[in-house]
């Protein structure tokens, strides 16, 4: 990729022989793309965080399915489907808490199931994987839209962590209308936040928005109601890790406290995310577990220690956004306003409450 | 320093023909005390950051003034003032804007200037640095013992920064009272934001607080809503760049964003410093300009790069808070609450204007 041309960048790209990622692990000091030729490349760039992002994820591990069954060398279905759920099965062990990982593997085989010959249930499984990605990207754009029919030409917006390209098939979801309007000449500014302990922000998002030309400024998470006041922030957007049925939100550490801060600067603050984060099964936040995690990624930082030894860390991976503080949440099917609890479920017909992941 | 038996840390100490001073610089991973024999070892101790803090830097220049002065090879009381007003020339542009720095040389030059002998006046210097350090333990302490009024024990108390024991002569100021707290056999507990990007929580806060056996738990900044909310925080306590007639006050960035996040919460949120911190001449936090530091402090962290090349930074060194959202003020002389346009005039008596910084 030219550094003179500006594009949106992309985290896994299919090339019939290989599947090409862009190694996050790397960014930003090195952007290097990988090209994954095995089933084992491709379990190996996922347990080792190569590839991140719940979308991203399953696509890639769509595409490493398919590319292992091009190379099944038997004409008999049976064998053919029995080395396809092995390996559906070893992928599945890549990361055993991501969901999308499953829900993508799981498509393949299904739609692989009624296939009448081996030739046919390849081609199936490489069209399969490719519709992943396809309708990923439709709906990331379908997000983009309806966000940026929010934003007032010249708006300055805040987002935390990384809700972007890279984690998807393309435009992400928090960072899609700034990839949009960029294509339509429009002019917003972000504001990242660098989102510690891991600092996907200032690694991640920073990055893919300056190699599509979005104008973007980092800034650390403390200074958020600073940059709001000074820089006259008109509005927040962030993603989602998992909407409940009433709409409380969660999502990576932080994202609470500015949710707070928009209600006292009194600016929109919004939540975009896919139907699929939508989970009905569960009521409200206080059914969601926060997660902690290891003192050392608060503690140190790329491998140095900025903390004395042996202190007390609270370690939080994200907080849960109640309902009363989201303007609005933004899916591929709309924009949702309030009263959340009746909304989302109207949302899903029964055949899509299946699609969904 | 056993690291068996607790004990609040002291930045600097008076040794008759030396002055030892922690060196800020390398904590919390290398506790390392440094000797400072000649007025060069001072002046260098203070540009390069080895001590830190407004009053600690004032007390350390007072002694190295005083350790300069005491080696003065004259009985000519003309030849020793020319050779102090030198001197003080000298260390004054160790950091040219530290404002505690030239009134603790100037104090130490007024109080040598009725002196009748060389003798005397070695003798006076002396005296006066001590004084100055004794008087500001004085403070900090009396801040501590009204700070301390305000807590329940038991008590989770959130800070940003260091407004500790490092940063003055003991005890700090919104650090004062949970040191106060231990001393007493009470029990308070601590969160202490990291503070980026200097990382002053993480690097100083935790460090001194363990030394001394006070409970301390680290979090990163955009931790501090979810902290909050998970950990029942019963109120916030921070230190003070300065504060205007208003009761505006200018600290760390990061002070603003957590005083709104106290409203939000609706638990209280003080503001702990020495008189000498309130400046009559300023109004209102408007006429107190926001100083930006180099991005490199945000791109960089202990000297790794953390974000992509040439990436827009906004990087304000500190952030104003408006006085309607602190509530209370912290003194030496007391604690003051609302209408601080009226109250803060009245703590200075004429003689105290002169004597405070």
């Amino acid at each position: 990729m030219a550094m003179s041309t500006f594009a949106i960048p992309r985290s896994v790209e299919w090339r019939e022989t290989h599947v090409t990622i862009l190694n996050q692990q790397k960014l930003p000091s090195i952007i290097e793309y990988i090209d994954l030729h095995t089933l084992e490349d491709v379990y190996e760039a996922i347990a080792t965080l190569k590839v991140r992002g719940a979308p991203a994820i399953g696509i890639t591990a769509a595409y490493g399915l398919a590319l292992a069954a091009l190379r099944y060398d038997t004409e008999s279905l049976d064998e053919f489907r029995r080395r396809l759920k092995r390996d559906r099965d070893y992928l599945a062990s890549a990361r055993p808490t991501a969901v999308n990982l499953f829900w993508a593997l799981d498509r393949l085989v299904t739609a692989a199931a009624d296939a009448l010959s081996v030739n046919e249930a390849k081609t199936t499984l490489v069209h399969e994987a490719i519709r992943i990605q396809v309708e990923d990207e439709d709906v990331c754009r379908r997000i983009g839209e309806h966000a940026l029919s929010l934003f007032r030409p010249g708006e300055r917006v805040m987002t935390i962590c990384n809700a972007g390209s890279i984690a998807t098939a393309r435009y992400g979801t928090a960072l899609a209308p700034f990839y949009l309007a960029k294509e339509k000449g429009i002019e917003l500014s972000v504001y990242a936040l660098e989102t510690r302990p891991v600092l996907q922000g200032a690694r991640l998002t920073a990055w893919e928005l300056m190699q599509a030309g979005v104008d973007v400024t980092l800034i650390t998470d403390n200074m958020a109601a600073q940059a709001i006041k000074a820089k006259g922030i008109g509005a927040i957007i962030v993603g989602a890790d998992r909407i409940a049925q009433n709409g409380d939100t969660a999502n990576k550490i932080g994202t609470f406290g500015l949710a707070l801060l928009a209600k006292s600067f009194d600016i929109p603050f919004y939540v975009a995310a896919p139907l699929s984060t939508i989970d009905l099964t569960t009521k409200t936040g206080a059914d969601i577990p926060i997660e902690e995690r290891h003192p050392d990624e608060v503690t140190h930082i790329a491998g140095v220690r900025i903390a004395p030894e042996g202190v007390n860390v609270y370690n939080p991976a994200f907080d849960v956004t109640p309902n009363e503080l989201i303007t609005a949440i933004i899916t591929e099917k709309g924009i949702i306003r309030g009263n959340y609890n009746a909304t989302l479920p109207s949302l899903f017909t029964k055949e899509e409450q299946h699609e969904t992941i």
